[in-house]
């Protein structure tokens, strides 16, 4: 539905919420937000109260034959941005047993990616893997894809085609893996990766959807001399970077074996120029401060993925101090490490896996609260500081005048008078409880901590509407 | 719809999973359960791949007007557990911010609660919520009211006349609580307690569905004299008792103080004859080893509510050693302190919780897995487990020849051909993506980790459909 539609000028109205800073929260009972043909923030009007033909006043006359598109019992919202997945692995999500990153790999992920040389297969499972982000109120989305070329290219294709910002990374690795699923030889890993960067500005030339993304699987999966061509090519083609790094100590233990002239596992990839103002790096869970000191320098970014550093039992990533410090971060599902498509849990997760921090601090009879995430600053690493991330930190993570409409229209539902329902709680509006006492900041709060994609009944990527359900009502 | 439906002999055909012990489950593709007029099962069989001719002759010549009930994309799983809940509480869900458990009482909870005294609002919170555990499945659930008779009476009729079995319980607090909400002295509370074990008896005498349980808050609400009172009542009445124990650091220290001539938390209640075989003990986070002693001693149960312990940073029960120790453990939500009124999100919130425990081993470099629960282990809490707790561990629980039909239906959804789905996934099936390669095993484990009340289409208690969806089809 999406790429097709044509973009009308359109009028917002109603209550909205975004991240003002990492610990300000804006919420707005009666807003409008103005936003052009181009899917360009035009106006953000906070009092709204006057009615549409005051905002439309207001606004100018060119808004006079403008759209409008009102949210009812719910908020409009930045969308998401997932800064780490692997969607070839969605099939997968929620089978990983007992196991942690190694042995998950070979049980799990390398036979399921090895057969992406099945293009059909790769059309169900991205297109549906897709589905699910964008029904998440992802807006933007760093993917993983496989070491196929055409099956990379699907996936550009199909984020074209939908409407999802993305950045597409065909999966390099010509170490460790098995024999049925590895890079033959370095030269073959850069010149099919540098197909699927040429692929991707093909389908969009100006990179205002889809952009491609480097992406050595890690350290323990490429040789170095694979990671210095890697960085070789990125500054070549001024093209994004993805990587995981410190993940488990398992991990960081093999890498120390591999690549013993290496200082560290930061050390790795910065001696391949891969540490860039344009590197993802996944996870980052074990670093020590000296590649903190060494990842801020270079300006790369961290991916945290909460969820999937809990379910294989990873650690957990220390993140208010990793903020303190300034490094830059956005949230990751980490399908299928992650077993949750939803950003929207992830929020949640990263609050938990903050506690745990918290509750962990060994100097303390409580909790440490300065190691806890506030649902604030949660949603920031959801929006905001997703956006930093994947560098579109100008352009989306909030409503200002400037920026591109990436928004999704939340709707609660309201429990009835008597109280009873019957039925499943679809046609009652889903899963969070709203009792109508509530301020917008606790609406905001009960969605945080109850919601799922039956509240995000639209999603718009740069003022184009990619995604609506059964209860949006335009 | 509940109480006033007659039961019919019905076979319930398809599949099914139940834990057989702690740490098998067992699956079963084509099964037949045949539930009589009463609502007990009668047989269960495991190869009903011959057709529900051969299951009825097999039942014998009384089951050849039984009705078919059969699964389709997915399986029967016993009715879940609910150990420890605050129906009054419910409309402060997700509302908790970084506070910890004493100001959280006193910002959140106490104002709530004490509005009780409105019965039109209690029918309104009670009736919504019963909807909601009934939703997700929990067929079972042990239920903090306020301190209020006339409301706790109501939600004992709510939940008899929605046919949840239920314990309900009124609050005792006759101390450090606001002046507002609390018993006027030890002979109103247990003066107002007996009234609504009496109620719960009148109106359910056999006890079938509901049950009066004797609730003292906690030890720092109620005085040693009303305690021991209220263990005095136990004893007279043989009713249940629920209450909190060892839930944060700081409350176990508020109770040294209070205390000051007993030896521990345990020893408190111990001394006011409040641990019995009937006794449920909440949370259970940071009990001393002499503690879990005598709570085994005394055969008294726990509600482990890992969703809340987290959210309000209260501590990481170490649940595995609990269970190798022998003491008996069911699931609890603990709405609001828990953010969810779902048994199923509690299962995953019990992972995680043995996870970062596992984490946590100061001795081990990688993960100690022996901390770890398993995906089988978290279900058996949810319902071998919690049966266990509420004393129903011959009625309910599992799929066994003369236990009681408590059921939920699951169905999953199916990933269309094309992969592509637009619009919501209500019509698509839900949040778990079944691509039908899944084994039965792997289809369990994905509604475990991606599952939620869109899954559970119908649920069953003693044989009575007391909840469906759209996507239930009889």
């Amino acid at each position: 539905m999406a790429a097709s539609e044509t973009i009308q000028k359109t009028i917002y109205v109603g209550a909205f919420a975004h991240c003002v800073s990492l610990t300000d929260l804006e919420v707005c009972e009666k807003g409008a937000i103005g936003v052009d043909e181009g899917g360009v923030i035009r106006f953000v009007e906070r009092n709204g109260g006057n009615g549409i033909g005051a905002v439309k006043e207001k606004g100018g006359k060119e808004w006079d034959a403008a759209k409008i598109v009102e949210v009812k019992d719910g908020f409009f919202f930045p969308g998401f941005v997932d800064t780490h997945t692997h969607a070839p692995q969605h099939p997968n999500t929620g089978l990983f047993g007992k196991t942690t990153l190694l042995d998950w790999l070979d049980t799990y992920t390398f036979p399921l990616e090895s057969s992406f040389s099945d293009l059909q297969k790769a059309k169900r499972i991205y297109s549906n893997f897709v589905s699910r982000t964008l029904s998440n109120g992802t807006t933007t989305c760093a993917y993983y894809a496989t070491k196929h070329v055409p099956a990379t290219n699907l996936l550009a294709d199909i984020c074209l085609a939908r409407g999802q910002r993305a950045l597409v990374g065909r999966v390099c690795m010509n170490m460790l893996s098995p024999e049925y699923y590895r890079d033959e030889s370095v030269e073959s890993a850069v010149k099919d990766s540098r197909e699927c960067i040429e692929y991707a500005r093909s389908i969009d030339p100006k990179g205002d959807i889809v952009n491609p993304i480097i992406t050595p699987r890690f350290a323990p999966s490429c040789t170095a001399d694979c990671l210095s061509a890697l960085g070789q090519l990125a500054k070549e083609t001024q093209a994004h970077i993805q990587t995981h790094i410190s993940e488990n100590k398992s991990e960081i233990a093999l890498v120390a074996e591999l690549f013993p002239d290496s200082k560290s596992y930061t050390d790795v990839y910065n001696t391949a120029s891969l540490l860039t103002p344009k590197t993802i790096l996944a996870h980052a869970v074990h670093l020590s401060q000296e590649e903190r000191k060494t990842i801020k320098e270079k300006q790369a970014k961290i991916a945290h993925c909460p969820a999937s550093n809990t379910a294989l039992t990873s650690g957990c990533c220390p993140v208010r101090e990793l903020l303190n410090e300034g490094l830059t971060i956005g949230l990751g599902t980490d399908v299928s490490g992650g077993f949750s498509p939803s950003i929207l849990e992830q929020v949640r997760q990263a609050i938990w896996v903050s506690r745990f921090v918290a509750m962990q601090s060994p100097s303390v009879s409580s909790p440490n609260d300065a190691a806890k995430l506030s649902t604030t600053e949660a949603l920031y690493l959801a929006t905001r500081g997703g956006a930093a991330v994947v560098g579109l930190e100008d352009k989306i993570g909030g409503f200002e005048v400037g920026k591109e409409f990436d928004a999704q229209m939340v709707r609660l539902g309201s429990v009835p008078k008597e109280g009873e329902v019957t039925g499943g709680f679809e046609e009652a509006g889903g899963p969070v409880d709203v009792f109508n006492w509530e301020s917008l900041e606790e609406r905001v709060e009960k969605w945080v901590y109850s919601g799922d994609d039956r509240n995000c009944v639209g999603v718009w990527v740069r003022g184009r509407l990619v995604h609506r359900t059964g209860r949006f009502e335009a």
